[in-house]
């Protein structure tokens, strides 16, 4: 490939707006481009360096016996009205009506259609079990995409679903995945961990990311830096302290606090820690009841577990009419007496806070909950870092990282919504047991991207760089280089190598900052004073030193290093 | 691959919607399931085929040096209003808002993102020319989709464009694109020729389709039985005979013609030969203006004739109050004294005919065009069979087929609405001359089934055959069959032969009538008969005959054979 007409151009500087190192590498070696808030087209080397890593994940999948098949982008509404995520989903879906008033999902998953065509390919248990994949775009209607390639509103999935008989089957199934993903990531160059998640929107119980750390993610991952213990922040949980004693105390009495509407204020005007006080926080519920969440003063609510408690897709303040129907005064809200359905964080612990007194300007001291207000228990708070580990006790870590691939047992949740069964062997018709497993492979390229990168540039892994070989002319414009170059290319090309040619009339200069930019594994370079000593220059990206081979054979050498790096990869 | 878990069942009888042989057998044979009117999911042996069918387009794409990119399914649509085509293809688009009413349409084509890459990317002649493709998800809002992946309204596409500095230029890429496609539909068994066509809404000036000709088709092809013309009935002429003299035909005159308001009627009552009337055909043109095609009474309108000379997209016969301003009257309306655009069909000769007097029960006769009333000439009638060939004048035949394939000559259509321009060689600004070149993936595999195929089932050229080898055990029962069909496939795989392996528990019936549905170019039967005589059968499924090899080196043998077919295509 010549790159005086390859297709996009390098950049010398990245636009403001890319938010991450990956971001701004991305666009300025042209491996995609935007056309829209979060739409993206992967240009010529984009789209290289995607097939490889497709072709990795393919293969990956075709060794557990997946197969390989390729449901459409848009889905009729009528399957996902089936399982109610027309309406749960609704936030992040793009809908549109046909001229018929026909109505599609540009799919955000395929559950529902792989699923919807189970129920019609399969009939015994003598088919099963199955597993099936496809790579499809999906779309989601993201309110704030982010940082190019790892939060876009279009994106290339690979997903995978097996269906089973059993749970039994599921188990098989689910550890074929997981397997099949830690070798994906190895062959990507990925540092992936797998982390316990939540299973979010997407239903059943058990759910695993592979998370790669890197500052340049938004999920939150927690790490023990003893045990294995490795969880999302949305589902990550801790060891609590031992409650303290909780005889002896007095009952609640009021106390002034004129203005002091804050934790904060209150923690300057009390002289008390954070972790003494009740916070106590208003919410819509499902159906329109009113949902207290009481916390410690030092913790704060994590949204993804309220959310999944409550079964709500969004959580919404209370409101005005919320507030004086519940009781509840602005500023001064507490759980006692409080006419709502109350949830107490497992921080809270069984002995005296204070808390908002339900009347302006004024709170309790010496509240017990469970002795003076009652409430459901659940963990809705967030873990933080150098919290004890829930399993260990050791200190947890905090670190961002962003999620390539997420593996989920879904269970019935599908097959029991859409009636789909099967005949098992005990004559009886029963429900798939089903698992669905996503790699995004955009999110893929760019994770690769700010994780192997220096300041000059992007340095590829051998097995997913978008060509094998940079060739650079020293000038083009002196005949026995540009000779000697192209037929180092054509030779290389014959045998297979895969060589980005840099044809351009530019300076030295421009053309290493280039090459260093698009990162390609080998840099070659042809120049008059090489030709003139009989050897020519090579490089790899990842190493200072170039080294020198004789022009004779060059061509024959370099095809025998790039064939033992496709070797050792 | 093990057929018992394949996902996709064969199908006795084809669903009584499928509308051509090869609709009915790619359902049968579990190619393709519909999830909804005109979407479809490629079921594991289709998408093999699929894939393959691309792989060949690839290889052909990239031997003409044209780069393989990836531009997303979803576009604003800011790019298709900079073209007109937001509105004037409106009614073929599905279009969408995100959550914050930002508009985007599914794409149906992609030159309006191409052309806004081109622009960014490409400041010099000297990055030029640029061939680019893709393989990507097109949308179509088609009110009539029919015949399976013939007409889908979501399909894959491969779509190129070729971006240029001049005329000369574009014409080279043309070139290049014509022969790929003529090397791409040899190699995927496709007997496709080349027909002149309408560049329709795509813009641009010269088109070519290429046409497999099937019953199956709903294009109309017209072919010349001596010269090698060819073209789309929505462009093809014809040689129209010399004009009939018009000297000494009197003024025209009335004649009573009650409650005879057709042109049957008319033929019937009045003893004349359809082609010495006139018909005038009453229309909505473009911004209400009222359009009247007149042509003789034995020729039809060519609506894309018509839509593309009156530039609409949709045609509309004229309402009550469009007869009153022009002064038609139903039934009886003609050219003499209308009060409309006046569109004279090139089929209309300069002698007298009968014709509606735009007067209740009357027509005029001895009407002579150009005499009695004025017109603009336009060819907008259908040519049809036995027509004479407008090269050489020998008769047409009118004959079905498939567009499997287009490309569009658009020269600066795209460029010029859009402002993409480059510096050229001498300084100025200049708009990219383009070209635009496709093929439907599914409606070719779709196209493969139509034209190859025996009253048992598929017949696949052996390039796009979902798998090379239909290894069937009779019976799986037994051990000493399934064993040695186990064995034979395990050795088969190993040599990287692609074997569909029946391991069902079904009858020889079944078995035998799903392989020759199902169509793969060799199938091998491990017996118990056959075992037992130390051989194994094996049949070509474009054979009636079926051969006997020894058991003993059976696996190398057919290994041996796949490899000469692999090299034989």
């Amino acid at each position: 490939m010549r790159q005086s007409t390859l297709f996009g151009r390098t950049l010398r500087e990245a636009p403001a707006d890319a938010q991450t190192p990956g971001h701004q590498l991305m666009l300025r070696a042209a491996i995609a481009r935007q056309t829209a808030a979060g739409l993206y087209t992967l240009l010529p080397l984009g789209l290289r360096v995607a097939k490889k890593v497709e072709q990795i994940i393919r293969q990956e999948m075709d060794a557990i016996g997946c197969q390989e098949m390729e449901m459409s982008v848009l889905a009729p509404a009528e399957l996902w009205r089936e399982t109610g995520q027309w309406d749960s989903m609704d936030a992040i879906l793009f809908k549109l009506r046909d001229k018929n008033d026909h109505e599609f999902v540009v799919s955000y998953t395929h559950e529902q259609v792989v699923t919807h065509h189970a129920r019609n390919e399969i009939l015994s248990y003598r088919q099963l079990p199955v597993m099936v994949y496809h790579f499809q775009r999906k779309g989601r209607d993201e309110a704030r995409p982010r940082a190019g390639l790892l939060r876009a509103r279009e994106f290339v999935m690979k997903d995978a679903y097996s269906i089973d008989a059993d749970t039994a089957g599921l188990d098989r199934a689910y550890d074929l995945q997981h397997q099949a993903y830690v070798r994906i990531f190895q062959r990507l160059g990925l540092d992936a961990i797998s982390v316990e998640s939540d299973s979010g929107a997407m239903g059943g119980d058990v759910a695993h990311e592979f998370q790669v750390l890197t500052e340049a993610g938004d999920d939150r991952i927690l790490i023990c830096s003893a045990c294995d213990y490795r969880a999302n922040n949305e589902k990550a949980s801790r060891r609590l302290e031992a409650p303290a004693a909780t005889t002896g105390v007095p009952a609640p009495s009021e106390i002034a606090t004129p203005g002091t509407a804050t934790i904060e204020a209150l923690v300057d005007s009390l002289k008390l820690a954070p972790g003494e006080l009740l916070k106590t926080v208003l919410l819509k519920g499902k159906g329109g009841e009113v949902v207290a969440v009481v916390l410690p003063g030092d913790r704060e609510v994590n949204e993804a577990k309220l959310r999944k408690l409550l079964d709500i897709g969004d959580l919404r303040f209370a409101d005005d009419a919320d507030f004086k129907r519940s009781g509840g005064v602005a500023g001064f809200v507490g759980p006692v007496g409080l006419r709502a359905r109350i949830v107490i964080d497992t921080s809270v612990g069984e002995r005296a806070y204070v808390a908002g007194a339900n009347k302006k300007d004024t709170h309790l001291r010496d509240v017990v909950p469970g002795r003076d207000f009652q409430g459901e228990r659940a963990d809705v708070h967030d873990v933080r870092d150098g919290d004890a580990c829930p399993r260990c006790g050791a200190a947890l870590a905090l670190r961002r990282g962003v999620e390539v691939g997420n593996i989920f047992k879904l269970g019935t949740y599908y097959s029991e919504k859409m009636g789909a069964t099967y005949l098992a062997q005990d004559g009886t018709r029963k429900p798939f047991v089903m698992g669905s497993y996503g790699i995004g492979v955009g999110r893929a390229v760019q994770t690769i991207i700010e994780t192997s990168r220096d300041e000059r540039g992007i340095i590829w892994p051998f097995a997913v760089a978008p060509f094998e070989v940079h060739v650079v002319a020293l000038p083009m414009t002196e005949a026995t280089v540009r000779e000697a170059a192209e037929s180092l290319v054509a030779t290389l090309e014959h045998d297979g190598v895969q060589v980005l040619f840099d044809d351009r009339e530019e300076s030295a200069g421009v053309k290493f900052a280039d090459a260093d930019l698009i990162g390609i594994p080998v840099r070659v370079t042809v120049s008059k004073r090489g030709l003139a000593a009989g050897t020519i220059e090579w490089k790899l990206r990842n190493e200072a030193e170039a080294r020198h081979v004789p022009q004779d054979g060059a061509a024959r050498s370099i095809g025998d290093t790039i064939r033992r790096m496709r070797e050792a990869r």
